[in-house]
């Protein structure tokens, strides 16, 4: 959620210049046929930025994440007979639930590889390798860059090297990093990076990127073929996987205004990851909570166990609610309503001062085990 | 474009109320595990409301009606083979280019019947019956309620009614009336009504809404039954052929926003076909201009064959380009820039001064052939 906050200067700019007026503008503006050929305003330049940033060659909004992996899929499912592949995708056991759905969606099957179990749940590039050679050459690797269980950053290189050894298209599933975490597709050896432009852009959604190569381009963006007999019309611009045209709607003028921010502040990354673990080292000093996933922690979703919460809601009239009512009282959003034996939560864009304000608010949570010990 | 103008306490309460700062805000209300379920803010309810103002039984939003045409296709297609139906779509040849990317993206044909030509360009009953007897039970029949060429209306009851006979699912593509027309879906035995709400439905984009019955439900949105091998895990609310879900972000809220207004200018229908009806006799009168399509027209999207604004625009610096340039100079927008052939205008949504703004605009133009007459 922190990644996809959007920057008030960009909010007021939609509303002021007239963006949220009619929410599909761009269209009036299209003359080739596709919104990412749009030239005024710039999205096609904003197009060849998104793939350069990433160090991809061809990017595309799509609209989301989740239709930016079916692209992937739908593409590498086309070819996968020809290039004798099986119609199977090795997804990593943290994938969020729209890797799985957009196999369903081109009638894919998904196998896993394990996680090392807990307390870390790391994803190995040994276990992706045992994976390939269980089962053969899959369609394709899809991995989550930072999963959305425990924010754990997956061993990307050794599988890209693996996946480019054996000849498998590799997809990075970038969606709770990229925006955030500097990122080069290239260097990391994968075919394709798929974006959510709402959850670590600073966008307003539905929006989603697939950024790929130019091997990829030609399967992955094929031009529509299709000719309805009788009118014999084509439509040669369109994109079939991206449904031809993913409309130049607010989100992505959103994207485009957000970019430049973006970019600022994946240079200050480094600087963040020193925050969060020093972060994690405050959070756990209060007692008896655990950080999951691994450490050093190299991504700002943080997964807590909390067996200290679970026990007050016990004995709170709130039960589960208790903990997310607590922070919301104490000005602190966006906690999962109703769970309190875990705690997921991130401080990306936070303030210093606003920081210390939820390890307070933790910490005076915490204390309230004393109350309920004295109490029986 | 007219049917999509977002009004403007609309747009004040999606800045206001903090919906642009986190574009995909519902999320984080998601119980679930599908925004269309969730019940605070009333999404579910909002979608009930939907299916049952559109005559049908349940809905869902989708990215846009070209999203909502592909779950139609991916849902009949499913169960083409086993009810006996051929790998294709029936298709009126005015349709929009996405319901053959739809087609093309679940691997169906497309073909059309004839439309009657010059000028009118209307869809026949006779002919979709011809078309039918020629190829055999089709997938699907997809009929466009008003087309994006001519603002024609489909003859659609009688087209409901002899695939009702035949047992053929059948597609109505309301994107540019479903918001502004009175439609019953039931009425017209229809099985699938798929609706833009950015073009239509005075929302932010993309956003579309696909109404079905009872009867297609189970097809078109389907729960996922993929379980990927090693987790095991399992995603049972998620509707793979609307990608699992289809994000509650900004543009939803401003759909559930602006309903109430839609609702009520949709009754207010009439009285804008006479309103029309009367622009274009105004616009005829002006000279060599003539109106495309069906008459009484039943459409706000109107098309004009403009002889002499191609002759002007022979003998103007700006070519093709005078003609959107010189209405924009009298504060109308939204002409196609280059076009001076044809013009395609809305007057929906305007007020009587307004529209008599056009007429002095179109006419003003008209009189610069005599100008270029005396200069000659």
């Amino acid at each position: 959620m922190r990644g996809g906050i959007v920057p008030k200067e960009v909010q007021h700019k939609l509303f002021d210049e007239g963006w949220a007026e009619v929410g599909y503008d761009l269209c009036f503006d299209c003359i080739e046929g596709r919104s990412s050929l749009i030239t005024k305003p710039p999205i096609k330049s904003h197009l060849e930025q998104i793939a350069k940033f990433f160090g991809g060659d061809v990017a595309e909004h799509t609209f989301g994440c989740r239709a930016s992996q079916f692209a992937v899929m739908k593409g590498v499912n086309d070819v996968a007979e020809d290039q004798k592949r099986k119609k199977i995708v090795i997804g990593d056991p943290n994938s969020h639930y729209s890797t799985s759905i957009a196999a369903e969606m081109c009638g894919l099957k998904i196998v896993e590889p394990p996680h090392t179990g807990y307390p870390e749940y790391r994803v190995t590039p040994d276990a992706i390798k045992d994976k390939i050679a269980e089962v053969g050459k899959p369609a394709l690797v899809a991995v989550t860059h930072a999963d959305p269980y425990f924010g754990n950053i997956a061993p990307l290189k050794e599988i890209g090297e693996i996946c480019y050894d054996k000849e498998i298209p590799f997809m990075i599933n970038a969606a709770y990093t990229g925006g955030v975490i500097p990122i080069n597709m290239k260097e990391l050896k994968a075919d394709f990076l798929t974006l959510s432009a709402h959850k670590s852009m600073a966008s307003i959604g539905p929006l989603g990127y697939l950024v790929t190569t130019y091997e990829w381009n030609k399967d992955t963006f094929a031009l529509s073929k299709i000719t309805p007999d009788w009118t014999g019309r084509a439509f040669g611009k369109k994109i079939p996987n991206i449904f031809g045209c993913s409309i130049g709607s607010l989100p992505l003028v959103s994207s485009v205004l957000s970019f430049p921010e973006v970019k600022r502040r994946v240079k200050k990354w480094p600087s963040w990851e020193k925050k969060i673990n020093t972060f994690i080292d405050d959070v756990e000093d209060l007692g008896d909570i655990m950080l999951l996933g691994e450490r050093p922690h190299a991504h700002h979703l943080l997964h807590f166990e909390t067996p200290d919460f679970w026990n007050i809601s016990k004995h709170h009239k709130r039960r589960g609610f208790f903990l997310a009512e607590e922070m919301l009282k104490r000005g602190i959003v966006g906690l999962h309503k109703g769970l309190s034996k875990h705690v997921k939560l991130s401080i990306y864009g936070l303030t210093d001062k606003e920081i210390k304000q939820v390890i307070d608010a933790l910490s005076e949570i915490s204390n309230m085990k004393t109350a309920i010990k004295k109490k029986n």
